[in-house]
């Protein structure tokens, strides 16, 4: 690990060493000092009563094409460790570190610079630390000019603070934050529709949505840190999902007991992006919940004693939020009803 | 995270779940229960004055054109657990848990399982936990069949306890243990060798060479965890560096003061692949110890007061191990000297 690259067969390690010294160079000024080691080192400070650490990896998927269409590879490392500060938080952890993983099968420091500033930009924002990575130029394996990523977060929670939807029941209220765009997942499917059926371009602007395409599909995944961990500490959530890969209908579940459902009424605003998608696509009512996030990034379970504590917190924090369903007893096998009379 | 498996265009979901239900079941018989979730939870339930989290990402480079070449795909994952082990035990530290990032074109259920497979031997073997991982399909990236894969993996040790090097000085004696063959790095110069100047196949057998060539390349990059940590609890190691990319030009300076080098002599039997390669290749004397491990996977730095101590509980584990050098007044720029009068 740490940002070594090999001397081998068909590898420039002058090129090498150029992606590594731009990304020390940038390193160092946050001062984290261990890249060049073979590990990075997280000191735990925490005073838990019992800590529990909260791990996830993660890629961008298909996203990347947008970026590599684009010439635009500062933000995917950002996209890339919101969701992995996303992901963890769901549970009422807080991020620690970042490390990454970058592949290529021809480096070229610029891009990796690039890349690199982009996580440096998401650990900046949610206050945590990018401790180390490794960079791996392996040619034959990926097309020129491409690129893999992969994030892997640490984060930490007390036991007893973990949020883990245990306890949402009946008549529980839900909370949806919105999403920027689509975030990291429906890539496949938009691309598919965007280039391949409409032949359009990343500069293309089309009826409808304000910004040119390939800007609408690169915009960055949101963090979702600072209104919910206010509102975790307050201890005003019972359990969330973040909608990623499988939308609203495979990410609820996931946190929802067996015997519930939920009801949500499609209240906010589609964001211009996915109505254009879903209907030059003609993605069908339900299959657009499962791969798009059509406009809400995140969802969170709340008593609904505690709305008006809820919508407290979120209005001095300028956040918006969308009021878009409740808990109910599940009937059959369905566990997410969506009621979109769009 | 989390095994998800995006229903996107040009993916078959059917498969992918398919891939994760193999998963699921291989990883249920460990007990490990956080798969199909966002993230995975470990408990730290270690009592430690300060204790420090080691952390370490990688891949297995190119290594992975012998596991296609061979349709042999359940060791990759072992080497990849093994690097990472040995990756943050050079410190001291002892293994928590793992986290993989396997990216593919397109997904075939048994070879996915098949990696996981080589994950979970590593993980059993080196008695950690394999806390999750991202199955990520991208058509458009990988080569039919093709994949790639990254590790990562968080471990702890009590500040008091770290490993550093710091006190490396002149007079310490260089301890090395055996590797099993290239470990992770050298395939890009080795396959360049064998398949495209040597034009053989993973089938080969070739003079002085034991197993065939495919064979011997696929050889499982050893963990050092039983015989190192021994060392290290009764505070026999000064410092130690793990011998991957870099080989022993690049890794031995990374724990070695600014004022001392190294020198060694060349003790050790080369294993015979090594030879061939070196051989067969024209490899320069230098540049073998910059590409390979040539038969020494880590390094130790011992107090020459300490030797019989070392030698006494290496004996015990039947460990096989070499005196190999020892430290000396840097003059010049020159960190590591290796005699090897072959």
């Amino acid at each position: 690990m740490a940002r070594s690259i090999y001397a081998k067969a068909g590898v420039d390690i002058d090129k090498g060493n150029q992606a590594v010294n731009k990304i020390k160079h940038m390193v160092k000024q946050l001062g984290v000092r261990e890249i060049g080691k073979f590990s990075g080192f997280f000191p735990l400070k925490e005073k838990m009563s019992q800590p529990v650490l909260v791990s996830s990896a993660d890629g961008v998927g298909t996203k990347l094409k947008i970026a590599f269409m684009s010439g635009k590879h500062n933000t995917i490392g950002k996209d890339l460790v919101n969701h992995c500060v996303d992901d963890i938080l769901v549970y009422g952890a807080k991020p620690l570190f970042f490390l990454d993983y970058i592949a290529t099968g021809n480096l070229e420091p610029d891009t990796v610079s690039d890349i690199v500033s982009g996580m440096l930009d998401g650990c900046i924002e949610n206050d945590f630390v990018l401790l180390g990575g490794e960079t791996a130029e392996m040619p034959g394996f990926y097309n020129d000019k491409e690129y893999d990523v992969a994030g892997f977060i640490v984060g930490i929670v007390d036991q007893d603070r973990i949020v883990d939807g245990k306890n949402i029941s009946k008549g529980d209220l839900i909370v949806g934050l919105p999403s920027t765009g689509l975030h990291t997942n429906g890539y496949s499917l938009a691309r598919h529709i965007v280039f391949d059926k409409l032949k359009l371009s990343v500069d293309s602007v089309v009826d409808g949505v304000p910004n040119p395409i390939g800007e609408e599909l690169l915009k960055v995944h949101r963090s979702y840190l600072k209104p919910v961990s206010r509102l975790v500490e307050m201890n005003l959530v019972k359990g969330m999902a973040h909608i990623t890969g499988g939308g609203f209908l495979e990410n609820i579940p996931r946190v929802l007991p067996d015997n519930l459902a939920v009801r949500i009424e499609r209240v906010w605003p589609v964001p211009d992006i996915f109505n254009f998608l879903c209907q030059k696509g003609k993605v069908p009512k339900k299959e657009r919940y499962r791969v798009f996030n059509m406009g809400i990034g995140m969802v969170l379970f709340i008593d609904k004693n505690n709305l008006s504590n809820v919508e407290k917190e979120l209005d001095e924090l300028n956040e918006v939020y969308y009021l878009m369903g409740q808990v109910v007893d599940k009937r059959g096998k369905t566990s997410v009803k969506i009621s979109d009379t769009d």
